[in-house]
């Protein structure tokens, strides 16, 4: 499994790069910043790497912009019949920004953005606490993230 | 602090959550799909959205498609001289999608992806415990991840 | 946020801290400590500080001199539904000297004064631990404070 | 050890009790309160309180009033040899309302009082965990304290 | 209350040493041991140290001799409302050695001694574990036991 | 290993039983109790007891009676290299009323006696944690023994 | 109980040593690979090795090699009443390689094989935790065994 | 990765299965068993199976049937730069039956076979955790297994 993927090339990870800088780029743009590649041709890799699952081109909101300056992890343990339950539940709740399962002791893990200290000691206790099949939490404030996937670039060792 | 924001209103959360569906939308299918907001008046509002830090239109990068199928988040206690060079560092890591520092028992948390639970192993003991100033680590699985940051859409409370 | 206070100037902090020798010196006394201040002066600014939520002058009772020698800590895991009203009947019992919530693992915490170990023993397992929602308590015994909130004194960077 | 203590009467408690309405009222206006205790008593009922050792009457500061909005518990593990140098250290920083050995898991407990949850993070890392002997910290936010040893009453058990 | 105590001076200890010896040994031969203390002294000062709950002369049963080679101390978090019952009824089995209340995080310590480490398994989780009130029970096997209360000599410190 | 001891039988066990009414109580007082066993036998059975290491007859010395009244159970981790010295470093010192090896995650686990939770601390951070290879202390205050081994009677099971 | 076994001897041992490199090696080919020991020799040791229930001859599958990649620890707390039919309920689970009961703080530790960490997560949390009895689990990855019982040889100083 | 293996099928399976009875069943005794598969084809089967790696016929040792009775499970953390060495060291000790990396809190894991209690603790304290670069060890006695891996089928699920 250590061998590279058929999925992107040097090409396909410039054009990546380049949309990084800004999403909507026009190709015309893109063809000239790398020189060598005609327009048409970044039309059809940008849809191709989209319709391949391997990007999605998006507009990411910035929870502090909009007065969520507090992010806190939540790690949530819950009775098994309600896990499905309860990630969904979560997921469709606007406050709540990650939803994920996990292998160890916790079985759901949850990042959440707040106004206040307060809002999220709220939150846990009254919402996330209180949905059926929640044993117990235990809350993380975050000050600070230093890096998150929307930022992560294409891999040099991915590139075939 | 739990005043609405100045910053967004219906239009511009409309816009976003056309952007959502295709990131790259034109304007003036954007414009249409709303129904009387000119063209002008989207780009406009997509300017300002962006230059104000509301948004950030990317291309996000799925780690399963390029083979890295395994997710784990490690939990890592540093020696307070090496957090910020440990974070740095890590955020640098290209198998390394998530860096955030953490208010409780663990000083940084991130979250990787590789190809397999070895990969995991080999690069949290050969890698990230080897670090200087890395006093301990704790590794979790995460064999899904339901919802993430850069699928969060505006919440409608945060909407003038 | 880091921007200094309006609320307490260099005359404000030096009344602040006469009053700390002795908090029913008057105001006479207090305008010939400083020198080039009023009695006037001194009396509306105390007023001021007191109306703005400043300050409170209070007599601050010393467990140890009643009798009440052994302090402890007591760390509770409340069902969310109950926490509310735990940390008000905790906060109406006279040997508790202390009732907060915490964002982390445990949802409230107390601090109590007790005349002997086996009473702390006595009231955590007999009272604390058999209110409606309680889960756990971990307890420790506290065998000497150094600083506490009342002689906390207004901070030179918080002085305008 | 459970027998009332002789240091206090219902007289006295009556005092305290006022004086937690307003630490500076005067004694005649204790007196007119109580009803049948002379200005005199009171007076000397005080200086015998505070001389004693029971009370003492003080200029409580409201750190949320000046900005210190956050509120976190630390709990330190200290090497031996380091710990009432450490526990005295953090005891003079203006930030850290209170400062407490324990006996149990940790070493020393602290309260501090901050602007902002990255406040919070940096003093911990920066501060606290970079002091001679601190070996590890573990710290929760505080979102709401409900009482405090400042407001504490004179137990009824403990009034002669 | 660091003074020392009223009870026990150097000839007291000296007997209580003898008598550590074996603790039958006649008050004749104690006499005669100390060297300048009648028999009847010696007669007079055990009988002292026993009815003022000094000392207390027993056979101590050395559970190996009698096949229980196995020692395990088991810590118990009990229901508050059960913890008398459940250590009361701990106490009364043979095979528990110890019982204690203890603050902290667990409720109760006992320890017992078993002829296997199947016996230990067994006992935990087939009778402590199903005493009405036992929510959880750690244990641990233990070697080797170094030093014990029945051989306790008296402190030097305590000696008049 | 679960068949019945050969080293205690019916009369031995009413031997021990008596001793523990009265560790000094004459032989022939022994044999009168019991009735249809001589003085001679009572003598040869105590001995033989005593020789085969199944009992031993001391002076338990109660610590609370001489102001001991403060007991703590603390869990010890050591370097190994230092295991064996911090054990009989430990048993040598006055205060320490238990010392036992552990299986599990502590290395060492003792008991100790102190006049005030203040002595308990200054010892445990003062002495134990200072000894050479001392990594981690954990401290528990015990309010109350139930039983301890010096009154553990011969368990039915184990008589002939 | 630290003497030598009688149960094996050195030609014993060497006859396991032959069988670990081909558990079907004739009888014939080991007497011949030994040098002085008869065929009908070493077909009686093997018989006397396996009805002596020293070793048993049998085929170990490798769950890899069915597709069965990753490995999990999972550790089970519990009821008391429940720990022998979860045990054997898991013990008949085909992807349930390992069951064994433990002595701490849980009560059953189990080893999986399955095809991905989905599968791990999923059986735990569909299967394992839902056993009637199970209180809470915690999950290990495996990316690696070194050494398994199944290789271990006869240690030396078990040899006659 | 979910579909079925192509390396084994029923009649793999069935021989599989008669193995376990006995390994070393002679092929006539398999053909005779099974009914329709001839002597020649379970010899190529069985080779094929042992040189495919889907199973290793080999002789299992039983420690208890040595004197080792006692099992332990010991979990141990190591400075990354010595996992690798420390888990090879262990894997060449004769009374270790186990070995394997583990991600989570821990980094290593072992079982260990061993005579008595005491040479469990000796074990680990003086050979595994003198190993360099091991941090801490936690030992959990196990009084029972169940199921291990070498009595483990194959599973029904992976039969084509």
């Amino acid at each position: 499994m250590s061998e590279k993927s058929d999925k992107i090339d040097k090409i396909d990870a410039k054009i990546v790069s380049l949309l990084s800088e800004d999403g909507r780029m026009s190709c015309a743009d893109i063809s000239r910043r790398i020189g060598d590649v005609s327009e048409r041709t970044v039309r059809y890799r940008i849809k191709r790497l989209i319709d391949g699952g391997i990007i999605r081109i998006l507009p990411v909101v910035n929870p502090a912009s909009l007065g969520y300056v507090v992010i806190a992890d939540v790690f949530i343990e819950v009775e098994p019949a309600f896990i499905q339950e309860v990630a969904h539940k979560l997921a469709s709740i606007e406050c709540v920004t990650y939803v994920a399962f996990s292998i160890g002791e916790r079985d759901v893990s949850i990042q959440i953005a707040a106004r206040t200290n307060s809002d999220v000691y709220e939150f846990v206790t009254g919402t996330v606490a209180k949905l059926p099949g929640v044993r117990k939490t235990t809350t993380s404030i975050v000050p600070h993230v230093l890096k998150d996937l929307y930022t992560w670039p294409v891999p040099v060792e991915a590139i075939r």
